[in-house]
Parts: C-alpha cells; sequence; structure tokens
C-alpha cells in the first residue's frame, strides 16, 4: 500500500503503483511531493490524442522554491539485480532484444549492454525532463494511446496505471500544433487530490488485486495467444506477441 | 464526404472515416444500416479496457428479421491492387512482412501471399463476428488501447476514427471476467445518432484534414522518428518504428 497513489481527478479516481525497485530515486520524489500536497490542485496540462497527458505546476513565479533536477533513472544495470527475476515473453521485438516482466511491470533487457528498463507501454507513468537527461523536477505524464516505446531508455519510468485510465482518456486534448498544451486548463483537467496508500478521499473504496505474471493462468493466456489454438483465429500468426498488450492485470474484487 | 460517419455518443462526438476500397460489403453494410437509423439508441454494450468498444443492438426478441451475414473482408489480393500504391514504413515488423500506408490507413502487406489489410491500430473500426468467419452482420467494434495486432487477418476493419477518440476512451467498462459486457448499459453508454456525410446533429460544426501521408512534412517525421537526430533523446535506438504510433494524422482547423 506503501507504493500506491490513489488520486482523484475530476473526470474519476485514478491508482498508480509505484515501482521504486527501477527508479527509487523518481519514485521518492514523486512520494515526497504527493506527501506535501504538491500535486493537489494541479493540471493535467498537456494532454496529446494516442500519446500521453502530462501533469504538473505551469505556473513559474518568481517567488517559486526551484526543485533539485533528478539524476535519471532510465535504466538499470543488470548485475545489480541478480535477485530479481525477469521473465522473458518476447525476444527480438521490434525495440528491445528481450522484453517481458520485472516484477509485475513490463520491461526490456539488453543482455549485452546488461541493462534493464521499464517500458512506454499504455499506462506507463514517468518524469517529464526537458533535453538534459537529469532534469527531472516534478512534471509527471501518463502514457495514454499506443506505446511510444521511442522513449524507452530515454525517460524515467517509476510507475503505472492500475485503475482508472478511462478517467485519464477522457481528458480534454490539447493541439497537436501547440505540443498539446491546452491554453487555458479548467477544471476538467484537475488533480483534485492525491494520497500515499490511503483512499478514504475515493467515494468507492476499491479493492485491487494484482494477478501474478508467473502463476498458471498468465502463462496459459500467453501461450494460448501465441498458438492462436482457437477456432476464432482463422489466420493463426507467427507466434509472436506486442509485450504492451499484454500488461500484468489487475483485478478489481 | 460520403465516407465520413458523424456519431453523437452521450460522451460526445465521433467521426469514422470509411475503408470502401478495403472492405466494400462492410462499408455498404454499415452505410445502409446508419442511413436506416438502425445504431441510433444503441449502447456500446461490451467495453474492455485496453482493448476494444463494441456497439450493436443486444435485444434479441424473436420478431426482429436477422441480417444477413457478410462474407469475410479481412485481407485483398493485391494483384487487384495494382493502381492503389502501399507506402512501406517497416519491414519485419513483429507481426507482418511489411507494414505502411494504404490510402491513409495503416496497413500490412504479405509480398509471398500476396495480401494486404488494414491494421488493427488504435481507432480502427471493424466488424464483430462469431467463430464463424464470415458471420458479422451489424455490431462493430472501435479499438481503444494497445493495438490488438492479432486480430489483423481474422477481422474485416472497414474504417478508422479521425475525430473523438477521447469520447470512446472515456466510457464505463464492462468487466473482463464477463468478457467486457456491461451488465446495464445505459444511457452514458449510448449512440444518440449516426449519420453519413452530415455533421448538421453536432453543436461544434467540425472542419477536419487528413494530411497526406505522401508529402514531405509526414515523410520528414518518419525520418526523424527512424534517425532521433534530435538532443532529445539520449538512446537513439534501432531505427525500427511501430506503424500504429504514426496513423496519418487529421488536423481541425
Amino acid at each position: 500500500p506503501d507504493n500506491l497513489v490513489y488520486l482523484t481527478l475530476t473526470s474519476g479516481p485514478v491508482v498508480i503503483e509505484l515501482a521504486p525497485f527501477a527508479a527509487p530515486q523518481h519514485v521518492e520524489r514523486f512520494k515526497t511531493l504527493v506527501k506535501g500536497g504538491y500535486y493537489d490542485g494541479l493540471p493535467f496540462y498537456r494532454v496529446i490524442e494516442g500519446f500521453v497527458a502530462q501533469a504538473g505546476d505551469t505556473d513559474e513565479s518568481a517567488d517559486k522554491q526551484p526543485l533539485v533536477p533528478l539524476a535519471a533513472e532510465t535504466s538499470t544495470a543488470v548485475t545489480q539485480l541478480s535477485a530479481q527475476p525477469f521473465t522473458s515473453v518476447q525476444t527480438q521485438d521490434l525495440f528491445a532484444q528481450q522484453v517481458g516482466y520485472w516484477q509485475q511491470f513490463t520491461a526490456g533487457q539488453d543482455p549485452q549492454q546488461q541493462q534493464r528498463w521499464l517500458l512506454h507501454c499504455p499506462g506507463a507513468v514517468a518524469m517529464a525532463r526537458s533535453t538534459e537527461l537529469n532534469s527531472a523536477t516534478s512534471h509527471f505524464y501518463v502514457v495514454i494511446g499506443q506505446a511510444p516505446r521511442h522513449l524507452d531508455r530515454n525517460m524515467s519510468v517509476f510507475g503505472r496505471v492500475i485503475h482508472g485510465m478511462d478517467n485519464l482518456q477522457s481528458l480534454p486534448r490539447g493541439e497537436r500544433e501547440q505540443g498539446g498544451v491546452i491554453d487555458n486548463p479548467s477544471r476538467e483537467s484537475m488533480i483534485l487530490s492525491a494520497r500515499i496508500g490511503d483512499q478514504s478521499h475515493f467515494h468507492n473504496k476499491l479493492n485491487l488485486q494484482v494477478q501474478l505474471f508467473t502463476g498458471p493462468k498468465h502463462q496459459q493466456t500467453l501461450q494460448d495467444s501465441r498458438s492462436r489454438d482457437n477456432p476464432f483465429f482463422h489466420y493463426k500468426g507467427n507466434g509472436n506477441l506486442d509485450i504492451c498488450y499484454y500488461p500484468v492485470k489487475v483485478k478489481q474484487g
């Protein structure tokens, strides 16, 4: 519960699961800001159809104390991760040598370069930054469209949405010509409150259960998806899987 | 305009561009039903997070005249398409030998089997069917999540959403355990009206402009995406592109 963040947007509840194993400093920063009420009342001010919804403080008043920029956590040396298994789902994916699951998150791995990283699948939560790699401070985005895998290894993914994608995908879009920035963010795009491990501000209490990807049910799903050994499929495919289509499911119940 | 369908959902407007070149019989059926007011008042009764939103008539009263099932149009022989160019974007994509654009739609092509088909990218519109390949009649779905490419060559894609994805992605989800079927579809999920080439029922008139993918601007976008020759990208990738991330854009203006 210490790694679950409960957001109430104007459109409804959103729950983020944090990934301290992949981006410890980003998770710590996010938690600190959430605990301090930093995001309460801030808008999703940049929402691009088929891409991301980004939130943060756009008020650049001179009297604000700037936050210290974070060192990027775009990937982790595998040598540090011997105790953390990687369950491979697909080799030679379009973008990575190996993709699969790292804990309950979709991840990529490069055996030569001995690096592992979280993927920009739908629902991925990452910190925004400027051109400079080590420049993230507080603005964050959620992937709301087709996986922008070109951001893998470039941005620090530190969590994923496990509930309420509909409430993010319903946010008003900005114009692409203006980089998706919404001219005048209204109450419609607001984060009303953000809390760690505490959903007492939710109207309906959620009981979310992450389904283990190592479980036999999940393995069977992947096997069935590869073979398409089901009369519904008249074209049986080539056995390849897009890892971003198979996130570790979270059940409400 | 004859191939644009204007839907008004409870959540807002949605515009579909039809693809008669790929699925002529499905387009004809859809147009006939729209013109007859068939979809007016029907719900999106099956909405699955990360997958599709499906609409149709779930009332199986015995006194209704059943519609004649359609022969599948899951792909087209390339030999028939010599006058219709295919602009390749990526070879050896995870699922197809070639992917690119066919008219303004994302498509796949198999040079050996001489087949071409429309892809299940976000926004793709296709007819639902039972296990039997030639069984579609009227229920249709829209892809609202990561591209379910395993449905390529299995289902008849006949259009794409060019406006209002937010109004589809905000639809209430059903439970996965129940195949995403919503127990009791309410007004929230309703198609209030559907019209061909006529947006007079829209509150705000839209002026949608499809950007030509053959244009130099689009080609430059793809080239820049391949090379990531931009200081923002510290990891430059391998030059591969996910075609579903690069739909032909539609501008409002």
